[in-house]
């Protein structure tokens, strides 16, 4: 095995350097491999020059010159600039720059962010009201081709259906990234604004291509310093490289930053020195970053400080915040991710018994920021109750891209499945009234956007793993139409990414769209929930149970005792139930109802309880655990049998994670089976095997330094 | 500026992929970029193919890998796998493979790892007594023909002239790095042994052309995890790729490791059960790792464990470690690296006096390892006294290749003319007994070695920026032959990694020659030491004077006072002078025959002492730090002049640095001298400007998070 890997990279090394490098997965989805034959013959008729409007804006700079990159990589030739538009011209053009014969329809209600892409007069037109539109425009089109659309076939037309569609970097100020699996921060905050990555262009073209336009620079457990004037230099510095690519920057807030920094007596958000700081503060930010997006805030959750430390509500926090960037146009995202350490309310509650009764009460420039589900990020959640529920209210969705409970950048686990799962869950509030399309503002005329919590680092893959780098695509383009497809955005990424060969490509779809699934399996099945290691959330620790906060540890979530498993949220139990509509609570109040999925999310029961599959529960979940198991030597195999189809370099990259991903899902099953099996006393069903090792030794198991830990 | 910048990245980004990355700076050294015209040809005719003995070792086909790659990348053309040695030829070969015709000149008395490159019947012969011999010889030619020798002309032999010529890595499990300025530990501790980055390979072929010959992977501040069963497989992973390499891994070990394990109830080094325990320990790792090279301890040094816990002396503890090695054939490197909270003595006497009279007391596979000079890797310190102190005991040189008091790596300072000056520093102590022929072994038949604190990390550009890479390869040349010309390692260097063109070469190596000078005039002048800010050592802090222990505070050690300024380390002051042999003790002890570049190391003179440039001390030491601002301004103005000679996105890179290296270097100055000048109060010379800021101004500037905190 081994030696294998060592002659592998060997046969590597022969390799001439540019080789050598060219597949280490820097380039993203963005690769613009050479074509041969008639698809790069087909490519070079219908791209031999450009032509975009006179004097052309650093957005559109940028827009040309990704064509000019993806055609010179595609054909070898890069296009011409061209003068006046003709067959064989790709034009870039606003209602104002065309000429009225090159004006294509379908211009109007495309809003500043939409663009449409038509064959006009054999030319290859790319309209749009807007540069960014134009440079979104330049995007598709080279997405479009890089899918395998032939060159003249390209006919699109596309807007954003958020407004707010943002990356948040967990970022630390010392470079470390919480919850990171994917090296230090990419922003070298010593560095700046001085030194200026050239990486920065490419992460900025990367978003764009997929129309994120926003960045988050700093974790939401922020630090005072951010907002003194050497970090807001850094984050101008910052500003400048990404504005041509329509991207806004911006930052969280720590609520006592005045107070912190002892430029007031107290954070009080109703007293107004504060007020005044933070208007103050605003004007500061705004006149060294004019386009400045706004703040994100995480108070009174995690120990974080904010408002309630003085009595006051979340919105009282949120619309004093809100009034000091409203006169710039900024807003505020105000998280909902909250629980404390004093409430004995089941922790799935908390949040929309804070924040429910608060509907209508925040200011229209502020946006509560809710997470996909009621816990934290797990490898499976319901949805959250707060979606529908707060019709007055502009809910932004976060997802957390980067894989805190998933097994890391290691685990291969496509999320776009699980995030199209939340996306598409009706909240039974309204006829067809999805996640989705609350999000969208069906309820009112809101302000929309949705945030991912990145997994974007220093590492040479970006996402720390090749596979990693397709959540961050799938989050890109659900971001800009939340009614996507992910199973169609996973063919899209891989045939850009890995290979558009038809039955290598199918057998990539089919194991991303698996993973997440095996994942649940072999960690959490059956609507189990944080049982993860303490702290750092890295393998089995269902019996952790001493741990000062109730809600801390694992037990309390699984609830495993003689007589069965699961958290009881039913009206017998916590009635976390009843935060849904009436129509959901009423499916999930019945287990004959719930779907397996999130059967002991909702509800505790007897370990031999019969399962629609014949096995009682405690085999169904045995089960369960061995499928998880299976699911991930499948994928592996899958892999293993696709070299002939990817790069060496990448390929062996992802064996290699995928190796590992088997060992750890068998500790997984193991671990959690002999725990589950010690509680409840029952022999294993006929047939599975006994965990490898003692309960004790998977519980004197220790991950130190695990990476992560902001 | 910015804009300019922002322009130039736009341009950047209209290159093709390709071009976009290949001059990012990860080639180093190793580039091999094409040739043209007569010199693509010559290379052509003497590179035609490789032959090697039949079923080469992976050390062959390394080396054979690096020629192919070489060739090819200069050429375009692979070469051919040779079965016979004919004209045009590349043959590698030891005495046993290669025919008695083919057999060079010069193999005798060329050790295990020495080579010889001869052209013989029109086939150039690479010979050897080990494949590691093969390989540096290999590398030795594309050197050679890299710096513009005519490929027929290649004609060397050469053999290192000390045994281990090791890399430091301070770097923590956690993957922080120990002042280290290139990002994150390249070694992803978490993936490995699973995941192991093709990094790893590159790692080792740059150090292979060195003929670096092993690695120490972790922070002399080392942890007990380090030793522990997963950490060993970790490490063998790394020694698995670096074996063919001709590298060995070490460990650095801290020394209470099985008490801080609960695995002894003592550290005591001649207690029994803990001789007892690292024997086993050495017979594990010597399992997972058969060439372990040995390891590295800190011990009773800035809070370190160590025999002294134990009223045991270094030579105990070192020799307790040395015996658990040897019968593996180990080595154990201890540094005299020691200063204690309770000694009042002059900081700069603790090493001597601690290990001086030790010697002779240590078993004869320990090394003990003692930094350039008595304090702490300063920007001009003088040699340390131990060298040539210690005749019968092996000494290591310890360098500091990442510059943590050097302006990290923004600042441009080359150190090859540092380690240089410390090299050919002589002691005294026998006629032409340098530093360098200490170390060498001159006294004894001793083991050798040197030892680089590495500043390699994870930053694309390996070391953090394209000039620190310089210090990497100066250190490893010199490692090699302590003997040689850091101005010729310079010229090496340029023509590999920038330009063979013969002006712009001439003007980056003057550039380089200049660099640590200006640094040293801006920061330290006339022998100035440690005044940097606390802890993280980055900018000016002079007036520090209230820490815990007192050699932590800058008036330590420089002791201005309205008197005068300087550290009297004669007769009349802590005669640290007394260290030194009788002929440097003397020279030294007259301010009037002590170099002014360590004047106020040796001496406390008064501010109104003649210099011989007719200037007083005070007039003298504000135009000393007036020529390292300007000096930092030419670096800037030289090399925007040499935009014509390197591509745009590494000559932008180098500029920018440059920006920031001047203001820092202006605020050096301006703090210095206002703090200074508040302890002199003395004017200004005339023409000389006054400070832009107030000393209040400069005491209160703060750098929060900066890197290299481990």
């Amino acid at each position: 095995m081994w030696s294998k890997w060592l002659a592998a990279l060997l046969a590597l090394a022969l390799l001439a350097p540019a080789a050598a490098q060219e597949e280490d997965g820097y380039d993203l989805w963005l690769r613009y491999r050479p074509l041969a034959g008639a698809e790069r013959a087909a490519v070079l008729r219908q791209a031999r020059e450009l032509v975009a409007p006179a004097l052309p804006s650093p957005t559109v700079q940028a827009a040309l010159a990704e064509l000019r990159r993806g055609v010179q990589g595609m054909t070898g030739l890069a296009p011409a600039d061209g003068k006046r538009a003709r067959a064989g011209a790709i034009v870039l053009g606003t209602p104002a720059s065309l000429p009225p014969a090159l004006r294509p329809t379908g211009l109007d209600r495309l809003g500043n962010e939409g663009y449409v892409i038509r064959r006009i007069a054999g030319a290859t037109v790319i309209a749009a009201h807007t540069d960014t539109g134009l440079l979104y425009g330049a995007f598709a089109w080279l997405r479009a081709v890089g899918t395998g659309v032939a060159p003249h076939r390209v006919d699109e037309r596309s807007a954003p259906r958020l407004q707010q569609r943002l990356l948040d970097h967990w970022d630390n100020l010392d470079r470390s990234v919480e919850r990171g699996y994917a090296g230090e921060s990419i922003w070298d905050w010593w560095g700046l604004p001085g030194v200026r990555d050239p990486r920065y262009i490419d992460y900025a073209r990367a978003n764009a291509s997929l129309g994120i336009n926003g960045t988050v620079l700093n974790n939401v457990n922020a630090k005072p310093e951010i907002l003194t004037a050497p970090w807001i230099a850094k984050a101008a510095a910052l500003a400048d490289v990404l504005r041509p690519y329509g991207i806004k920057v911006y930052l969280s807030a720590r609520f006592s930053t005045p107070l912190e920094l002892n430029e007031t007596a107290t954070a009080d958000p109703l007293a107004p020195e504060v007020a005044a700081w933070w208007r103050r503060k605003a004007d500061e930010i705004y006149r060294a970053i004019p386009d400045f997006g706004g703040f994100l805030v995480k108070a009174n959750s995690e120990g974080q400080p904010g408002p309630q430390d003085y009595r006051r509500s979340h919105a009282d926090g949120a619309n004093m915040l809100a009034a000091a960037v409203a006169p710039h146009g900024g807003i505020v995202m105000w998280r909902a991710f909250v629980y404390a350490a004093e409430n004995p309310v089941d922790r799935a509650k908390q949040a929309y018994d804070e924040f429910q009764p608060l509907d209508g009460r925040f200011a229209p420039n502020v946006l509560v920021q809710v997470k996909n589900g009621p816990i934290d990020f797990q490898p499976r959640e319901p949805f959250h109750p707060l979606f529908g529920a707060m019709p007055r209210t502009p809910l932004m969705l976060e997802f957390q891209v980067t894989k805190e409970y998933l097994g890391y950048a290691t685990h291969m686990a496509y999320l776009g499945s699980m995030f199209e799962e939340t996306l598409q869950s009706d909240t039974g509030h309204a006829p067809g009234l999805t996640v989705a399309r609350v999000i969208e503002g069906a309820q009112a005329g809101h302000p929309t956007g949705m945030a991912g919590v990145a997994n974007i680092g220093s590492s040479r893959t970006w996402s720390g793993s090749h596979f990693d780098q397709a959540n961050w695509y799938a989050y890109g383009r659900l971001a800009w139409n939340p009614q996507g497809s992910s199973r169609a955005i996973a063919r899209e990424w891989v045939a850009q990414t890995f290979t558009r060969a038809p039955r290598a490509l199918d057998d990539i779809v089919v194991m991303m769209m698996d993973s997440r699934d095996a994942v649940v399996n072999y960690m959490t099945p059956l609507g189990l929930h944080h049982i993860m290691g303490t702290g750092h959330h890295h393998g089995p620790a269902p019996w952790v149970a001493e741990l000062a906060r109730p809600e801390w540890n694992p037990v309390y979530y699984h609830k495993a005792d003689r007589g069965g498993i699961g958290f009881d949220r039913t009206a017998s139990g916590s009635n976390a139930l009843a935060q849904y509509a009436p129509a959901i609570a009423r499916r999930y109040a019945d287990p004959a109802t719930t779907p397996d999925t999130l059967l002991l999310w909702f509800h505790h029961l007897p370990w031999d309880r019969p399962m629609p599959s014949g096995r009682t529960l405690w085999a169904e979940l045995v089960a369960r655990y061995d499928l998880g198991v299976m699911q991930a030597r499948g994928l592996r195999t899958r892999w293993a049998a696709l070299a002939p189809f990817v790069d060496a370099r990448r390929h062996a990259e992802v064996a290699q994670r995928l190796d590992v991903q088997v060992e750890e899902a068998q500790w997984w099953r193991d671990a959690c089976i002999a725990y589950f099996q010690s509680v409840s006393g029952l022999a294993l069903p006929p047939g599975s095997r006994p965990p490898a090792r003692t309960l004790e030794y998977y519980k004197a198991l220790r991950v130190p330094y695990a990476p992560g830990h902001g």
